[in-house]
């Protein structure tokens, strides 16, 4: 079992993903959004690119009460969207039974870049051992696609990869890592508390600027959910 | 001044070396050819990227004796090249006054498509100290191209970026790292002697597979030589 890293949303190559294991993470926020909205009762995530796209779908079919709208740009809440880019928001009370519609700058970008993968899953610290346990049971090539931010490598998508490689390994002795991944594992394996390595990133500082601490410390929890959201048709569900 | 990697010669995109000075690293074992043979009195390499163009160059204006021909594929000697891709071979009696042609699977290619920087400079631990002081006397934002290996990330050339970063850091204050930048030199801080870390690297053990350990322990060596060889105008020189 081969294990890639490809390092974020614009540096995907198809032939890095075709008939591959895809696990898609963006840590700060959206896969752990979408982790928590699907754990909390969520029935399916639908992730667009764009904010005209939401729209469009929430009020199509005169049903706008079954959608709640979420995303960011910019990290912060779009305009007239119901919730922002923080997992807090997304409590049982809130999406139960609802659709959520999601649009952000990378997550979801890397979420539809990733179609050709024979799976596609939803991957966090917060359900990262239950992913790999996924992994190892779906027994094919692995490809980790961090989303990154803006186009760009980001540390807290790349030392979340480490930690999920790490746990495969745990379960398999029949890996094969390429370069990218023994260095995403390293890393994990001398930050095994992550936030000392993930302070230093950029989009950290840009949250923490946000007074969004909150949002961090709850991303950053390992495995409080043993859950495994997956992309198919369009829509993420369990 | 900013500072940025980009992990292969295949991830270079146009706008993110577009004006930049622009440093190429293929540790094993092409810019350590390069460094060494200019070292040596070679009067200018001559990257291509086939092995026909090397030929065609070699026997043109009927001056094959002005040329030598060094390189490798599959990090092997060409048939009819006169040096294989080992920096040993490359010694003053051999190279003075020369014009060496030189192909490789990475290093040529990943010089090849840095044209359109504003500079252009050759890199390797053998010459990593000089090559960051005459980056900070350009004072323009930089951008390291790891060659890497068959388009993949390649831990000895991301080591030795972070090795380049952390010399830079330490002759000015006014840097500005990405999370590559950061992660790259995070990792040569954790293994200043570098072969803790690359020794798991998948090129390093090709290498050493091919009984050239002797390249492994020349490569590795930091600062040996003072000089920064330049690409301009498709030769490198002083």
């Amino acid at each position: 079992m081969k294990i890639d890293v490809i390092i974020s949303a614009d540096d995907i190559k198809k032939e890095k993903i075709k008939d591959k294991s895809v696990v898609v993470i963006d840590m700060l926020r959206a896969t752990s959004v979408i982790t928590t909205a699907i754990y909390n009762g969520c029935i399916s995530v639908i992730p667009v690119l764009t904010v005209e796209e939401a729209f469009e779908i929430a009020n199509s079919n005169n049903n706008r009460n079954k959608y709640i709208l979420g995303g960011e740009r910019n990290a912060v809440k779009i305009d007239r969207f119901d919730f922002s880019n923080s997992p807090l928001e997304y409590t049982r009370d809130v999406v139960k039974g609802k659709e959520l519609i999601m649009t952000t700058t990378n997550g979801t970008r890397a979420i539809k870049n990733s179609n050709g993968a024979r799976n596609i899953i939803i991957a966090s610290m917060l359900n990262a051992k239950a992913a790999a346990q996924k992994l190892v049971e779906i027994n094919n090539d692995i490809t980790i696609v961090n989303a990154g931010t803006k186009g760009q490598f980001s540390m807290d998508d790349f030392i979340c990869s480490g930690y999920i490689i790490d746990n495969i390994i745990k379960l398999t002795d029949t890996c094969e890592l390429t370069d990218v991944s023994t260095t995403a594992r390293y890393i994990y394996n001398e930050n095994p508390n992550i936030v000392s390595f993930i302070k230093n990133a950029n989009h950290y500082k840009v949250i923490e600027k946000l007074n969004l601490h909150k949002d961090l410390v709850y991303c950053c929890q390992k495995d409080i959910m043993d859950i495994v959201p997956e992309y198919r048709d369009n829509k993420i569900t369990l």
